[in-house]
């Protein structure tokens, strides 16, 4: 999918929701667990009940990891399904990957080829030759972490480098590396202060952002600070939807919760590009 | 695994060794290609002929994700192959992991518990809370990259924060991380003289050591500059030993590689210990 398709998604839903599929084996309804996959079973009803309000999903591909072949199988299965299905959608495989070139070559292979995801995401500390790989892809886009959301973020991330944070270093150096065109970021909602400092250096990039929600930050904050004229933001949600009842409603519960933020983007969108 | 066991297997094989499984398609002796499952019987016979020689495998879990769920198959049956058959080897998942704290944890779940590694190798960009979900678990170890054999490790890893290179902060800080005594590091042979400033940090982490061989480091330098009184160094050798040859001999030819690397490190060990 080209940022072109992403983008046009965005005006016709008038959204910029990514739906983060966490799927955790102890917080789904228990009526699932009787059946054969409830991971998928799980994701096919949230993707049914949500597709039409989203721009994007993102599996985090710990949680399939974490069970094994069934939980790969399942990882298969889901994107399977919403390719299949609801072609239009933008899906992100949340793997923060890096590794030496070859072995990144390996692993864009896996999320690109094997599973067709859109896009991965991918970590910058090996530098370069470890984020080059992915960016090879054609119309395939590479997600790298610059700002991220939790509190370790403070450890590395917004330490001064001759006199500017880490992240800003990353965003700018990345901006050098070939096909960096394919490149996105993620920056977390919880500093939506530093939108205003992202947007310097990566004025055109879409960003990715985690921490709406259940992790504090504020929508129309990051918003105000983060939007270009492309929206250029794709505001993910997990728990807050995936988890909005643990009943046989789970689905519908999800839906209200998607509906809201989906209904405060358009007003935003509604109001930024007055559409 | 604790490290006084490793140690002990150091000392009694008098090897420092880990065998890297990145095995490709592409690259395996091409007779393997008509069994069902070509990368676990390649992995069979390379562990069956270098057991006696190393101390650690270390599967790259890039090269298995590849394959999809046939991959994942290949890596979950040479983990059970190698804790069924030769338990006293130290066994690392070379993922490069990180994610916020729960997901951390879901990734320490797939590959301490479901695959059952001692240890598995992990990005620190994210930070503490990244990290420590990994170190939460007893005897099994987590394996920091500190400083790395690519390229790209010039990029961020080397750059100045508050005059100090970033991979020192990194070693630095997350020494007063819970349970940060289940710690070793990635440090890459490539940058021999740089040891002597890591030792500084963590005199007495093992240190995982890629980059000898088929990239260009040196054994004799690495150990001068790295070791400590309980060697404290494993260093890892892929393509050099399992592409030693592309012939039905591919097996045995591993052995001759892994045999010399040991020769070797027999000479360092009994000099350094006058065992």
């Amino acid at each position: 999918m080209t940022t072109e398709q992403l983008y046009n998604q965005i005006q016709e839903k008038k959204s910029f929701l990514c739906v983060g599929l966490d799927v955790d084996l102890n917080k789904i309804p228990k009526h699932l667990l009787a059946l054969e996959d409830p991971i998928f079973e799980f994701n096919k009803a949230i993707i049914d009940a949500t597709h039409d309000l989203c721009v994007a999903y993102k599996p985090n591909i710990a949680f399939f990891e974490a069970y094994g072949m069934k939980g790969w199988l399942a990882l298969q299965k889901t994107i399977n399904y919403i390719n299949d299905n609801y072609p239009n959608i933008f899906t992100i495989a949340d793997a923060k990957r890096g590794d030496i070139g070859n072995t990144s070559s390996m692993y864009a292979k896996a999320f690109f080829e094997d599973l067709n995801f859109d896009s991965v995401t991918v970590a910058p500390y090996m530098g370069k030759d470890s984020v080059e790989p992915f960016l090879a892809f054609e119309n395939k886009h590479t997600i790298m972490l610059a700002l991220t959301s939790n509190e370790g973020a403070f450890d590395f991330q917004t330490l001064l480098v001759d006199g500017k944070e880490l992240y800003k270093q990353v965003l700018e150096t990345s901006k050098s590396w070939k096909n960096s065109e394919n490149l996105m970021y993620v920056v977390g909602a919880t500093k939506a202060e530093y939108f205003t400092e992202v947007r310097k250096i990566v004025p055109d990039s879409f960003l990715l952002v985690p921490g709406v929600g259940a992790q504090g930050g504020s929508l129309a904050e990051v918003c105000k600070y983060g939007m270009n004229d492309k929206v250029g933001l794709l505001i993910n949600s997990s728990r807050g939807i995936i988890y909005a009842s643990t009943g046989t409603d789970y689905a519908e519960k999800a839906r209200e919760e998607a509906l809201k933020m989906q209904q405060e983007m358009s007003g935003i969108v509604s109001l930024k590009f007055k559409v």
